[in-house]
């Protein structure tokens, strides 16, 4: 069997396939992504679903002189095997690879970097407008999951693009589901949309009736123009998108290639924007993949045969893991506690909490905004919410925690996973801004688990308080420290001294303080006497330990998986130039100010000394008096492509 | 004839007034608002408008059992007359006085603060299924303008309601306009219900119509059972928030009283989520106001008879309209600049460059996020886009600024107005957090005009730059200096030395300069030598200029219109705890790490110590070895109620 896919280097190749080859192209596809993936992990189901569809845009589209934008940029890999990245297809995710994700700076076919969701038609939008205004000539495709569109802001697009009517393609790549199955009433509507015979019929039988209601008078005329005009609510399918400005082409098979040629091909002649509705399955073709999309959306590697993850042997369990039980634990105790998540059950380890109290768990759809503030009001009416949200997402809802939680002092509980450098997902998903921006806020108390058990006792100490808390853990499996058999609160704003020392402190915040108390036993073994604090809170910081250890060993090193600018060392640094101590020296560590690329998250830690090496090296220069200067190639820096 | 609003003490006094009492006393308010918001300043228009329908909503709501939530809060003034603030009512937006918004800690009557605007259907919805979940009863409404419907989280909400169809009242106070006239697919949609007669006629001929068709066979008799089903389209206009799960009730009358009462009563029966679409008229009342909305939809003091907003004399321009005509002038020399605003063309100063470049101006309706991402998309596309956006709403796009623009190094501008204290408008509108969330995002510039002329070639600095720039100036008039004739780009990350001192450095950001400088003439009289630099940059750094005056004066002041925590200040400890410089010290002056109330702006500006004299103090005290501690009694604090 010839391998069609080893002769498709860019998107021109495709002009040779006749509609079979691009069916046995599908396949060989498929067999790829099902392979590399197995290897690498990464996000396999939304892949399987949408290899016809990107087959059928790029025989349609020119890239890159026509922009697709695809939105999660997750499922881009079809994208990416056609658009010259076959070769490399097997680095994904992986340090120096490619990137999971759409990234300009990687191909000129990626038109736009999509890490995050719901933002396609906005850019697509700005990109049809620039090129209206420079009189240039052509199309611009947004690709967006049916999760995706119930993001406000794709709402917002929308709105916006009905008003300007520019030439301007999105396609809802509609499978049903976001991660976990979709909720909402924009989900319910497309079900319809779906399972309507009504909406698939013509319009054909219904003119040919009118014409048989006889002609009686303007009064029964007028109705009849009135039934007339109720037609395209018949025909047009597609209301919701009609109302906003959008010519509505669908529902089309998202698995039949030349039914989406077609389609495509229509919306490309069209003026205006125009809505493609296509229904796609995810993880079609790989039977596992078709049973289990929400554990196949993204995935470790895994066995291909059964279609089983593979496990690394005796690990402890992950901080998700441990936060979603503890939480079951704790609403057992108080029914006022509730969860919230933004399409996140499993990813966030609430799934336990949602099978344990069904009625207190709320999934909102990719809608983290609208998650923030629903908590508020939760909060409002007296009950005690836990959003848990990836730190990197949270960023979308930076304003409500500010102006709808904090500026009110409501209880609400933030747990924040995936604190720190995530790994393989790589720059879109770094969730290392999350201190800088929550602990400016007024009011708000910032924590960080230096392991699994203390972050058992600092989900009780959060939902104890009475304002708001974040607390943030990081993408790892817990240290395996015993686990404590109760969850106690600890107190507001005190730090714990592990270990006592004269020559240097190492402040160590959440997931550096294993490495910074291991770091210790290394130095003492050359003689040097270093204190480890498990800092705890960022803010309130514990002033008074933080003081009492600048004045004793004068040299004070900051260690945070977060980046440097106005995090933790900042606060630490603004601590003690407000009680005026000089004479102090500190050193902050943590991650450079840029943009850090994906590959494996202790890799990318040990690029930034954040490790017990790269901690017995810092300290050791600190005390030769040289200054620790991390330099870090492996950010995106601010240069261009 | 009689004050009956003097007889209002709370909504409960309401239950003695007939149709016509209530028709006297929305004339009294009327009265009421327009004589205060004359001396005050406020949100006229928007109150002027929501007469009737508040006096509706309390005749059949009993707050503070039942919730109403006004979204955006500015339409509370009525509100606020009626439940128990008529007597203070005098005191509005001034320092110690009543707040402009709606306010928990003010009154129980307000159940959520909104001074943002789209997030009222959120908070509504917690609150009810916090109800629900407590096994309790009252009702819950949330009143939302036509403008801050088309803010992408009220969607997500929508969405998110209709899916849980618990018990919920969302008021559309459809005016026509959010702040400008409404722009969007959604707005035409609405004004088709507003102004089809279709929807105003029964279905009564219709169904008459239906009868006349002959039966004949199975296949015309489906034909017939669609069209019936098609009918609903006909008599329900509010297919949009149907088809999301709501009940659609209206349009009604927002001015007819009794017709309010009517739905509304007919809302709070109803099972489920219900919308109500109610029209106004914004400025209602006062032919000024009703003649020009967009002007008296936030006003300064004005002349009753004239309408006329009261100027003050021989003001020098404010940064705003100094914007505004800058970017016509630069725009003029380079037709690659688009400008962007978020339903604030007056308030941004952009309405010049609307009017000067129409094809080239963008107003996306409330909707931030689509405003920033937008951008991004005209940047890739080759323009130079410029975002106009107060600081306090450029929160709601802190991700997009982050994900959309600086990951991909994007040449996108933001002008960020009303940076710093905003006065009147309160603790949910200063914009006192962007330096920390702008300068941690990595590849941003971020900078800050000591006066007009600064703000001038800052201007033309950024839109040279090849990535992303923000500049931030105050809400205020500017400087009265001299102005250049030509705008000129300024080296990125130097800073201007103003006077030169050996004793003392005063190291100033944006609107503290001019204030730095003046303090350094008086601490020279008495014989005090302090620097004055104008650092311009607060990313990136002068480093070269801080290191050089910090080795010389061996004190530093940093002193900045911003919350302290991670802002300029920190930034520079960063530099100099970076670069291994101690016995330096540093004394940061700011914003206290607090939210502050409302009040004129250099009173809360004097407050903090953000003033010729408070800086002078500090100094002073500073030489003294007394260390500044600024206390500040105008904050929300962290407290509870």
């Amino acid at each position: 069997m010839t391998r069609l896919l080893s002769k498709i280097n860019s998107p021109a190749d495709l002009a040779a396939l006749d509609l079979s080859g691009l069916q046995q192209l599908a396949r060989e596809i498929r067999q790829e992504l099902v392979e590399t993936v197995a290897v690498t992990g990464g996000h396999l189901a939304p892949n399987l679903g949408v290899v016809e569809l990107t087959l059928a845009l790029h025989k349609v589209f020119q890239t890159p002189r026509d922009k697709i934008i695809w939105d999660v940029g997750h499922q881009c890999y079809v994208h990416k095997l056609l658009t010259g990245r076959r070769t490399v297809f097997h680095t994904l995710r992986q340090y120096g690879g490619i990137s999971g994700f759409p990234c300009p700076r990687e191909s000129e076919h990626d038109a736009f970097g999509t890490g995050h969701s719901s933002t396609s038609i906005s850019a697509a939008l700005g990109m049809a407008l620039a090129r209206d205004l420079k009189g240039e000539n052509y199309g611009v495709v947004a690709v967006i999951g049916d999760g995706a569109m119930t993001g406000g802001m794709a709402f917002e697009a929308l709105n916006h693009a009905g008003h300007k009517r520019t030439n301007l393609i999105v396609v809802l790549n509609d499978n049903e589901m976001s991660i976990a199955p979709n909720v909402g009433g924009l989900s319910r509507y497309l079900t319809r949309l779906r399972t309507d015979p009504m909406y698939s019929r013509g319009k054909e039988e219904l003119e040919h009736l009118l014409k048989r209601i006889p002609a009686i008078g303007p009064r029964v005329a007028r109705a009849v123009e009135r039934l007339k005009d109720s037609l395209k609510y018949l025909v047009v399918p597609g209301m919701f998108f009609e109302e906003l400005g959008f010519i509505y082409l669908g529902p089309i098979d998202g698995h039949n290639i030349q039914a989406m040629i077609n389609v495509f091909q229509q919306a490309r002649s069209t003026q205006g924007p125009v809505l493609v509705h296509v229904l796609t399955r995810k993880g079609r073709g790989y039977p596992p993949a078709e049973e289990n999309p929400d554990q196949f959306h993204g995935v470790g590697p895994f066995d291909i045969q059964t279609g089983r993850v593979i496990k690394k042997e005796g690990e402890p369990p992950s901080y998700t893991e441990v936060f979603g039980r503890t939480l079951v634990e704790l609403g057992r105790q108080d029914e006022r506690i509730v969860a919230i998540t933004a399409a996140m059950p499993a990813g966030t380890g609430l799934s336990h909490f949602a099978r344990a109290f069904p009625e207190r768990f709320f999934d909102v759809g990719i809608a983290e905004q609208h998650a923030v503030t629903l908590a508020a009001g939760l909060a409002a009416g007296g009950l005690k919410p836990v959003v848990a949200i990836y730190s990197t997402f949270l960023q979308r809802a930076y304003d409500q925690v500010l102006h709808d939680v904090c500026l009110q002092n409501l209880p609400v509980t933030f747990a924040l996973d995936r604190g720190g450098l995530v790994g393989e997902d790589g720059a879109t998903h770094h969730g290392v801004f999350d201190l800088t921006y929550l602990r400016s806020i007024p009011g708000m108390v910032v924590m960080a688990p230096a392991d699994e058990n203390e972050l058992r006792h600092m989900l009780k100490t959060a939902l104890e308080h009475p304002g708001p808390v974040a607390l943030r853990y990081p993408r790892s499996a817990g240290t395996g420290c015993p686990v404590d058999g109760e969850p106690v609160s600890l107190p507001v704003g005190r730090a714990q001294v592990l270990r006592e020392g004269n020559d240097i402190t190492l402040l160590a915040l959440g997931s550096m303080v294993s490495p910074a108390l291991e770091a210790a036993g290394v130095l003492a073994r050359q003689g040097i006497s270093a204190a480890v604090i498990n800092a705890r809170f960022v803010k309130p910081l514990d002033e008074e330990i933080i003081t009492r250890y600048a004045l004793r060993t004068r040299r004070i090193i900051t260690i945070e998986e977060h980046n440097l600018e106005g995090g933790f060392g900042s606060a630490v640094l603004e601590l003690l130039a407000d009680r005026g101590l000089r004479n102090i020296q500190i050193t902050r560590l943590g991650i450079p100010g840029q943009f850090i690329l994906h590959g494996r998250r202790s890799l990318l830690l040990a690029r930034c000394g954040l490790t017990v090496d790269g901690l017995v090296d810092t300290v050791l220069n600190n005390l030769k008096g040289r200054r620790t200067s991390v330099r870090v190639n492996l950010g995106a820096g601010t240069g261009g492509k």
